[in-house]
C-alpha cells in the first residue's frame, strides 16, 4: 500500500484487456515474429543480464576486476582482449609492444585464460568474448580452461562475437581474407552446435556500424544481411537450420535517438524472423532474434564527463524498452580512457537503477501500441527490408563487402555527421553548445604496457620451456594442413594445439601460412564534408587562411595521416582525412597497422609539411617518441600532430616529447584545420 | 542524411495515419480533455522551460547564481526563499537567526527583491516564486520591482506557488489559519486576473505530497481537489470562471516509477478538464491543466551521489514523456546540501540533453497509444476520480484538511515506505542494496548565516532610517484594517505598504494581529511501521535489545524528538517517531518551530533519556550547540541525537559540539534504534 506498489502494472496489455480496445497487430512477446520480445515473460522473471565489457593489462588484474564487478551486482562477464591478441600476435611479437594490455587483456596461452577465470566458475557465469580475428585460439583456450575446471562443454553458457564480416566494414581487427575468415566462422558454429548447445557461437554485430556513423536502417540491414550470410555458410557445410539457428545472437548499439533505438530492436526481431522463415525451420527459436546491446561510446563527450551518466542512462533505458537480453553501459570516462573501478561501478549501477528502482521491468514492451514507436518500427522494417533485398540480389554480404560499398556508405555517414556537428547543425552539449572551461579532473586508469609485456613475455618463455615443443609442432602442422586441405574442423584442431601448449601467435601463424594476412588501403572520400560545412563562418575563415598559405608557399600544405599500432578503428581517421582534403589540404593516408619507422620514411619520401597520428588506444605514449626520433633520424622538419582519445593530463608530457598539436575527442575539424594552418 | 536525421518522426501519430489503425480515443493534444498535452504542437515549437529552483544566502549572491544559470542554458527562473521569509519574519527577528539565508534567499524588503533581479529583465524572463505563507509581501515586492524596472504589470510572466492548502498537509510553511489563508489566495487570484493576465497567480502543488510519500492517485486527487477549492473560493468573490481559470497552474513531482509518473500527468489533464467542465467555461483554456514538474528529491541518496544523475535523468525523461510545461531537475548533491554551481550545471544539462540530443521533443505524447501507459492513465483517472468525489462529498478540501485525514493518510504512506526500505522489500541502490564504503567527497556549499544575517540586518536598519515611518505605519494600519474588516484586496494594500517601505515582517505581522498564527501538534502514528518490518531479522534484534534494556532499567527508554528552527518538512520527523514508538520506545514529540531552550526545558520536565533534533536545512549548525548548552544549564544528561540531511564532512565537528549520535539521509530506523539502545 505504498507509493511505489499501489500502481499495479499488468505484465502484458493485450488487445482484449485494453479498455481502449486498440486494434493492434496481435504480435505478442514470445511468439514469432517476436515484435514485442523474444520471450513471453521478458524481464518479469529475470531482467536483462548486466554484462559489462571489460579487460585490461594482465589476466591477473582483469580477473580481480571481474570478481569485484560480480560482487557489485554484475550478472555476466564480457572479456575485452588487447589488440595484439585480436590480431593474432603473442605479446612477445616484435612490432606490437605499444598495444600490449592497453585496451584489453593480453592472452597468449591457456595459462593466461585460466588466470583470467581463476575463482570464477564457467559453469555458473555466462561469458561473452569479443573476438573476431583470433577466434580459433581464444575459443580453444576457453574450451580447455572449462575442461580443466571440470565443466562439461554442454554446460558452457556465453557468446563469442566471431562476426568477421563487420570487421571488413568498420573495425578492421581481421587477420585473414574474407573467404578464409568465413570458413573459420562456420567451423566454430559447427563445433558449438555439436558440443556446446548452450553457447552462442556468434554475435552478429551492428554496434560498430552505429559507432562508425551508420543510420539505424543501415545498421539493421547490414547486420541482418551478415547474419544471413553466416546462416548460408553454415547450411553449406551440411548443417540443418535448427542445429544452429537458435543459438545465433546479435549485438546492437544504442544511441541518443531514443524512439528510433527502441524501434530498431523491435524491427530487428521482426526482420530476422521474416528472413529465417525462408529456411522453414521447425524450431520457432530459429526465428528468434536475441541481442546484447551497448550504449553508444560515440555519444559521450570528454567535456563535462559527468554528463555522460545522463546520456548513458537514457540510452540504457532505450535498450530496455526495446527488449534487449543483455546490456553494457559505458562508463562516464569512456570517451577518454578505460574505466576505473569507480566509474565502472556507476555504469553498472545505472542498470541496477533501471532494474530495481523504476519498475520498467514489470511490463513487457512498454512502447507496444505507442503510435510513434509502432510507426517507426514499421518504417524501419520497410527501409531495412529493401536494403537487405538489394544485398541479396547483389550476391550476398561477402560479395557486397568485397565491393567496398558498405564501408564507403558508413564512412560517408560518419563524415556527414562530423560536418553537421562542426557546422552546429547538430548540437552536443558541452562540445559545440553550452561549453565551459570548467576543471574536469577525472582519475585516469593508466596501463603500463612495458610492465605488462615483460610479464607476458616471461610467461610465454616459461610455457615454451615447459611444454613438449615436438608435440606442439605436430599439432600446429595438423592445423596448417587442416586449413590447407580444407578438411578437418579448425576449432577441433586448435583445441588440440592449445592442449599441447601452443600459443595464440603460433596458432594464428599456422593459418596465416595458408591464408595470408588481409590488408586494406585507406583513402579520403570527397565532397561529403564540404557540402555540410560550406555555409559556416568557420569554413570561410579556413578558406581565407589557405588562400594566404598558397599565395605564399605556392602550393597547399601536404599532410601525411597515419594509423600506427594495432588499432583498426578508422572512423575518425577517415572522417578527418576526408574533411581536411575537402578543405583544400593535400592529404596522404598510410594503411592501418603501421610502424613509426614506416610512417617517418613515407613522410620524408612525400616531403610532407606535417605528419599526424590518430590514436584511440593509448598506444601513442610509446609510438609518438619513436615517430619523432625516426623523423629526426631522417632530418624531417615536419610538424607532428596527434589526434584521438588523448587525456588532457598527458598534453604537457606529449608536447615535451615533440608533439606540436594535439586534438582531443570532439575536435571541430574546421577549427583544427585553422590551427594547423596557423602553425605551418 | 546522417544517422540522427534519417529517421523522420511525425509530430503526431493520429489514428488515420497509423498503419496499425489503432482505435484510440481520439483525444489529441491541444483540445479538451487534453489527454495528450495542453498544446497541439507541444515541444515541437518550443520545448519545456528549463526552470531550476534556486536561491540561497543574500539577494546579491542568488542574483549572480541566476545570471550564470541563464547564460548556461536555463530558460526560466524559480526563486527559493529562506524559511524566515516563508514564515513572515524579517532577518532581524529574534528567534530565526539559524535559518537566515540557509535553504533559500533572504528577502526582507523591496531593495532585496530589486537586487535579486538586478540585470534580469522581468519583461523577458518568466519567474516562478515558491511562496505560500508570506505571499502578500513577496508578491507586492515583485510587483514594485517590475514597476521600478518599467515593466507594465500586464506583461509580467511567471508563477506564484501560493498553494496554502497543501502546506497544512505536508510542508507546514503556513502563517495564518486555513480560512484567512484562503482569503489571501483569492485576493491574489483576483488581483492578477485584473492586472496581470499573463501571470499564473497560483501553482497547485502535488510535489510535496509525492515527496512526503503519497501514492500517485492521492497526489492527483488531493492536488486537484485543492485546485477545485481555489476555484470555488474565487467564484465566491464574484469572479467568472474564465477570468482566472486559464491562468491556474499546477506542480507535480516525478519519481522513479516511470510509467506511473508519465500516466499521472496525462491523467491529471483529463481529470482537471472533467472537473472544470462542471463550471461551463466558454474559454477552452479554462479546462486546460498546465504544469511544472520537479524530479523527486526523495529518490536521491547521499550514498554514491553520482548515481543521482542517473535517477534524475530517468525522472526528467518521464516528466517530458508526460508532457510537462516546465521542469526542475535536482542536483546530484540535493540529498545532502544546496547545489554548487558545478552540480547545478549538471542538473541543467540533463534537460539540455533531453531537449537537444534525444529527439524526444520531435513528437507529441510518445506514449500515446502505448497499451501500458494508456491503461495506467485510465486506472489513475478512475481511482483519483473516486477520491475527489469523496472529498467533494465531505464538504471540500478545506474542511477535509481541517479533519486531519489527508495529512494522516500521507504520513501513513511515508511510514509504509520507510518500513519497506528498512525491511529490504524495496531496494534502493547504494542505500539498502549494493552498498559500498567508497570515498564520496563532494564539495559542499556552505552558507554562513551569521554573515548573511548581519548584512540583512544592516540593510533593514538602513531602510528603516531612510523611509518615512509615519507613512509606513499608515499603510500597515490600512492593511490591518483591510484584513480585519474583510473589505479591500489585501494585495493592493500590500503593494502600497511595500511602496512606502514596509518590510516583509511588518506586513506579515499586520495580518497576524488579525488572523493569529496557526500551529499544529505532531503525534506518532501507531502500527503501520511495525506491520511492515515485523518479520525482518533486524526487528527481532531490536526487540531483544529492548527486552534487555527494560529488564535492567524497569522501563522503555524515553526519547523527546524535536523540530527546531523554521523548517516545516515533517515527513521524516513523523515517520521516525512512529517507527520508534512501534519498536517499543517511549516517544514524545515537540511541535514544529521550537527554540533550543524550549526543547531543553521539555526534556528536563519529561526526564527523557535522549533528545533528538531532525534537521533538513542546515540550521542544526547553530541550533545544536545552543540545545547542548541549554541541556547543560538544566543539568540534563540526556543523549543528544541528530538526524536528517547532515553532510558526512560535518560529523566530527558535530560530535565535538556534543552530539552523541548522527543519522544521515537514508538511515535504516531498525539499525538506528539498535544503535540508540546500545548507546543508552
Amino acid at each position: 500500500m505504498s507509493r511505489r506498489s499501489l500502481q499495479h502494472i499488468e505484465p502484458v496489455y493485450p488487445k482484449s484487456s485494453s479498455k481502449k480496445k486498440f486494434d493492434h497487430q496481435g504480435y505478442g512477446a514470445g511468439s514469432p515474429p517476436y515484435l514485442r520480445g523474444p520471450y513471453a515473460s521478458m524481464y518479469l522473471k529475470k531482467p536483462w543480464t548486466i554484462r559489462q565489457y571489460a579487460g585490461f593489462s594482465t589476466a591477473e588484474e582483469s580477473n580481480e576486476f571481474y570478481k569485484n564487478n560480480l560482487r557489485g551486482g554484475q550478472t555476466g562477464l564480457s572479456v575485452a582482449f588487447d589488440l595484439p591478441t585480436h590480431r593474432g600476435y603473442d605479446s612477445d611479437f616484435k612490432n606490437i609492444y605499444a598495444d600490449v594490455g592497453k585496451s584489453g587483456v593480453a592472452i597468449d596461452s591457456i595459462e593466461d585464460m585460466e588466470m583470467l577465470f581463476d575463482g570464477i566458475s564457467l559453469k555458473d557465469i555466462s561469458v561473452s568474448m569479443t573476438m573476431n580475428g583470433a577466434v580459433l585460439p581464444i575459443m580453444a583456450f576457453y574450451i580447455c580452461c572449462a575442461l580443466n575446471q571440470g565443466v562439461p562443454l554442454n554446460e558452457l553458457r556465453g557468446t563469442l562475437q566471431n562476426d568477421i564480416l563487420k570487421e571488413f566494414m568498420v573495425r578492421n581487427t581481421y587477420i585473414y581474407p574474407e573467404k578464409a575468415s568465413m570458413k573459420i566462422v562456420s567451423d566454430i558454429i559447427s563445433y558449438c552446435s555439436e558440443h556446446m548447445p548452450k553457447f552462442n557461437p556468434i554475435s552478429i554485430s551492428g554496434y560498430h556500424m552505429l559507432e562508425a556513423g551508420a543510420p539505424a536502417e543501415i545498421e539493421l540491414a547490414y547486420t541482418l544481411a551478415d547474419g544471413l550470410e553466416y546462416v548460408k555458410t553454415a547450411l553449406d557445410t551440411g548443417m540443418k537450420i535448427d542445429d544452429f539457428a537458435p543459438r545465433l545472437s546479435f549485438f546492437f548499439g544504442i544511441g541518443m535517438d531514443h524512439f528510433t533505438e527502441i524501434s530498431k530492436l523491435r524491427a530487428a526481431r521482426v526482420l530476422w524472423a521474416q528472413l529465417m522463415s525462408e529456411f522453414n525451420p521447425e524450431n520457432p527459436k530459429s526465428l528468434m532474434l536475441r541481442t546484447h546491446c551497448q550504449t553508444s561510446g560515440w555519444s559521450l563527450t570528454a567535456q563535462n564527463p559527468l554528463n555522460n551518466i545522463c546520456r548513458t542512462s537514457l540510452e540504457a533505458a532505450a535498450a530496455a524498452f526495446g527488449g534487449t537480453q543483455s546490456l553494457h553501459t559505458n562508463a562516464l570516462d569512456e570517451a577518454m580512457t578505460l574505466p576505473t573501478p569507480q566509474t565502472a561501478k556507476i555504469a553498472r549501477d545505472t542498470q541496477l537503477h533501471l532494474q530495481l528502482e523504476t519498475k520498467i521491468t514489470k511490463t513487457v514492451d512498454p512502447f507496444g501500441g505507442s503510435y510513434v514507436v509502432e510507426q517507426l518500427t514499421d518504417d524501419l522494417i520497410e527501409k531495412a527490408s529493401r536494403l537487405i533485398e538489394s544485398i541479396i540480389n547483389a550476391g550476398g554480404m561477402t560479395q557486397f563487402i568485397a565491393s567496398g560499398a558498405p564501408k564507403e556508405r558508413i564512412a560517408k555517414a560518419a563524415i556527414e555527421k562530423q560536418a553537421e556537428i562542426d557546422s552546429g547543425k547538430t548540437l552536443i552539449i558541452g562540445l559545440n553548445s553550452f561549453t565551459t572551461d570548467a576543471d574536469e579532473s577525472i582519475k585516469i586508469l593508466k596501463v603500463d604496457s612495458t610492465k605488462v609485456r615483460k610479464q607476458q613475455v616471461e610467461r610465454i618463455q616459461e610455457r615454451k620451456r615447459s611444454r613438449s615443443n615436438k608435440l606442439v609442432e605436430e599439432a600446429l602442422e595438423q592445423l596448417y594442413l587442416g586449413a590447407k586441405n580444407n578438411t578437418d574442423n579448425l576449432l577441433e584442431l586448435s583445441v588440440i594445439a592449445a592442449q599441447k601448449g601452443a600459443t595464440l601467435g603460433e596458432m594464428s601463424y599456422a593459418l596465416e601460412r595458408v591464408y595470408g594476412r588481409y590488408s586494406a588501403v585507406a583513402h579520403p572520400i570527397k565532397g561529403v564534408y564540404l557540402a555540410g560545412v560550406k555555409d559556416s563562418k568557420d569554413y570561410l575563415e579556413v578558406k581565407e587562411q589557405l588562400k594566404d598559405y598558397i599565395s605564399k608557399k605556392g602550393r597547399a600544405p601536404r599532410l601525411l595521416m597515419s594509423k600506427m599500432g594495432q588499432d583498426g578503428h578508422d572512423r575518425g581517421y577517415g572522417a578527418v582525412a576526408s574533411a581536411l582534403e575537402d578543405l583544400g589540404l593535400e592529404i596522404h593516408m598510410t594503411p592501418l597497422f603501421q610502424l613509426p619507422e614506416e610512417v617517418a620514411k613515407k613522410a620524408v619520401e612525400l616531403e610532407v609539411d606535417a605528419v599526424s597520428m590518430t590514436s584511440l588506444t593509448a598506444a601513442h605514449s610509446s609510438l609518438i617518441p619513436e615517430l619523432k626520433s625516426s623523423l629526426q633520424k631522417h632530418k624531417s622538419q615536419a610538424l607532428v600532430i596527434l589526434g584521438g582519445i588523448i587525456p588532457k593530463s598527458e598534453y604537457t608530457e606529449l608536447h615535451n616529447k615533440g608533439v606540436d598539436l594535439i586534438f582531443g575527442p570532439g575536435t571541430n575539424i574546421l577549427k583544427a584545420a585553422s590551427l594547423i594552418l596557423k602553425q605551418l
